[in-house]
């Protein structure tokens, strides 16, 4: 269970270990920790509490002595009675409801990230998003502005989404190189949602698809959810050897050939064309996740994989969640008009279609030249950071790890010159208040990589994590 | 395949079927249509170019001519060559493998719906969203500057949602007596969004799902594409019986007390509570969808189950679509603890997150005295336009049919004194530019009712479709 926002109060007559009783009693008796769930740890609760872990442990014996709590030690405290109903009865059996539920739980690591994240003062050395410090608050606050003159409603939209954000994407896209009418064009709730949307709609169970190792798609449980199977085959610059897909029987071939996630690296044009021209031949469909192409940070990128798809193999994912702002949950997917229309018609049953609200600042925003502009000081910014990121990496841990600068995007792929136990690693930086990404969640058999995101922590909190984890680097060498 | 928004040159020297033609092998070309697949008719086709159907008749015979289309009848035209490529070869299969996806499409009639909404001059007599003109501009405008310059920056947001937004959510709900801390509170894209989470999270392959029939969830297909069954038990005034509840052996009860979709029914406070007490004897878990608990135009609504839900037996859904604005695609679920942490998870899975602007939007709203004073004046118009549509509904269809005007929300439940081929009054009504909701949608065997919206299309386009529909009718009568 996660954190409450309730505190006792200091001032005032009844005792804290009282008022916590209290308390928890009332969640238990608005259903809110139904009979037969478990407590938070007396760790937990006293620090979401604000108190003394002995105030806690004195509330908790108390509602043990009452009958309605039962602690085991190893198994923590679980909620055993409401003494307050007439009719003592069970509620439904939710454990074992979530526990039969078809989708897979998140990697338990990212789904502790995904909490720790909020943690206050948490140094986040991976996190692959903008650090908060370049949101443009002020053309946003123009942009809405504007927006809100141009709405006259905000009702449900066309299955595809707005059609004048489709239209900016489609106009975007045309500057890269790809043809798309705004009917070939999905507005979707970020890149990700993409990814559920194909899983749901074009692949049968038992489906193979296949993918870098280690890739961002490792971390994720959408498509093996949905019963797929991911084989990955390892990354090499090279690329992906065919003979192996022929020989895989795979459904789909996922990359991220611009400054890949975890890699950052940049796949040449070459190497496209090769990639590009296997899956034709093998017919095997193809997507290209480009959401981190904007950020380049040493000159031009090779053109899409779709710039030259003249078939239809590629389905295209493109986002403005990497590069203005995440929040806005905007994304596409690009692709030939009849697999378009089945993902807007899955789409439409999974959340009748993204907020009209962001669509239109989106749309907004692609139209204006500001966009450019914020782009370009992004990937200033990123250059500098990315600059002193190396710069800190030789000092701290250059003895132990070694890598490469990507040529864009937020990742640096740092590799230990041994196997170390990451998740011991997670842990311990963890209490030290820092956040990493092992790269075990990427290539689950990977033992010797970080992620690290120069992108998200100020330069100086970035210095500090990694002199943390420096400290802890030093026990395993 | 959906509209398209490219038309030809009048002027010029290329006469209009070359031009036809060659945006069609663009299209193609740029693997948008590839080989195989099929092409809108050519009255689609027609009306997409805004061309005279032989410009359009010529173009395809011209294509059909190089080889590149073939035309069968009954079948359509398709894509069967694109004479370009230097090794002709086929694109992946992507209509068997639309076909294989897991997810089932909507019902096609509901896909003809959600395309036709957008058709210009289209009377909308059924739809469940309130009038475009009722949409507080000003006021947003005010909220939106107010937001801008609340927000620092738009990242990812904790998985529950928003904090502030989930604060309001929790005061708004103890005003209508249900208690939920945040952390009991997760933020969805809509309520719709909540039940497919609902669906991937708590419930098995092969689970049943009990409903009152008629029904909304009769009209999507969230919980059968996860593999899950609907038995619908006929809506009555005193509603389930128990005895049959057992018998079904179901995982969920799902009902809508308020204002029910498609009846307009409210449910007395005597049989909540006997709904309730049921279920939690049988420690059946209850979905109760409250979305249009607001909109009550005959004084108050008794409480929401979840008021009284002791147990946690109960899970809440509520929405801002209703009511201020479904394009903000704000919702929430209200449930134990552990199963919002479980939803949660899958929505991060899902989405990362619904819009964080939307998500300060929703909050600056709840929180400002601004919205109460907006559910007013929408539940005024309501009023006004719940009688306008019983006067026109006696004067037009008053010999054929009977209704019960509802006490709230939207709908009005037409129940016609014979069968009716329902489907082809909708497609002729389509045709004469009105379109309908059948009540087939809400229950797959009925044949004698339409749902009518009274919220959405303004009083004269209203009285214009049911005198267009009454012109239809008399053929049946």
């Amino acid at each position: 269970m996660s954190r409450s926002d309730w505190k006792p109060q200091r001032e005032g007559n009844v005792p804290v270990y009282r008022q916590i009783a209290d308390h928890i009693k009332e969640k238990i008796a608005s259903g809110q920790w139904p009979v037969g769930s478990r407590l938070p740890s007396q760790r937990v609760l006293a620090r979401d509490f604000g108190v003394n872990r002995s105030s806690v442990v004195t509330a908790l014996e108390e509602l043990a002595a009452e009958g309605i709590l039962e602690g085991r030690v190893g198994s923590g405290t679980r909620v055993v009675n409401d003494t307050w109903s007439l009719l003592p009865s069970l509620p439904p059996d939710w454990s074992s409801m979530v526990d039969a539920g078809i989708h897979s739980p998140n990697l338990s690591m990212i789904r502790k990230i995904n909490e720790e994240e909020f943690t206050p003062r948490m140094i986040r050395l991976g996190t692959g998003e903008l650090s908060p410090e370049w949101y443009p608050r002020e053309s946003m606050g123009r942009v809405l502005q504007r927006v809100s003159r141009k709405i006259v409603s905000l009702g449900y939209e066309e299955p595809k989404g707005l059609l004048p954000l489709r239209q900016e994407i489609s106009r975007y896209l045309a500057s890269i190189g790809i043809t798309a009418a705004p009917s070939s064009i999905l507005v979707v709730s970020g890149a990700l949602q993409a990814l559920q949307l194909i899983s749901l709609g074009l692949l049968e169970k038992g489906s193979t698809i296949l993918l870098e190792k280690p890739s961002y798609l490792f971390s994720i449980r959408v498509f093996q959810s949905a019963g797929m199977k991911l084989t990955g085959f390892p990354f090499r610059r090279e690329g992906l050897r065919m003979d192996r897909v022929r020989h895989a029987r795979a459904s789909l071939y996922y990359t991220i050939p611009s400054f890949h996630n975890p890699t950052g690296a940049l796949m040449s044009e070459e190497r496209r064309r090769e990639l590009l021209a296997s899956c034709e031949r093998e017919r095997l469909p193809l997507i290209e996740d480009d959401v981190y192409r904007e950020l380049s940070l040493d000159g031009p990128v090779p053109p899409p994989l779709k710039a030259r798809d003249s078939k239809g193999t590629v389905l295209y994912l493109g986002s403005l969640s990497k590069v203005l702002a995440p929040g806005l949950r905007i994304g596409w997917v690009v692709g030939p008009e009849p697999v378009i229309d089945r993902l807007a018609d899955i789409k439409m049953q999974t959340d009748y279609g993204s907020s009209t609200l962001s669509q239109w600042v989106a749309a907004e925003w692609l139209a204006e030249g500001s966009y450019r502009a914020h782009v370009e000081r992004v990937r200033k910014e990123l250059r500098k950071r990315r600059a002193d990121a190396d710069r800190i990496l030789r000092k701290y841990w250059g003895d132990w790890a070694d890598w490469e600068l990507p040529a864009g995007g937020f990742y640096i792929w740092v590799r230990f010159r041994k196997p170390l136990p990451l998740h011991r690693l997670f842990e311990q930086a963890l209490r030290r208040g820092v956040l990493l990404n092992p790269g075990s969640l990427y290539d689950p058999g990977d033992r010797s990589h970080l992620r690290l995101s120069y992108a998200y922590a100020p330069r100086r909190e970035w210095e500090r994590g990694v002199r943390i984890v420096a400290d802890l680097l030093r026990d395993f060498f």
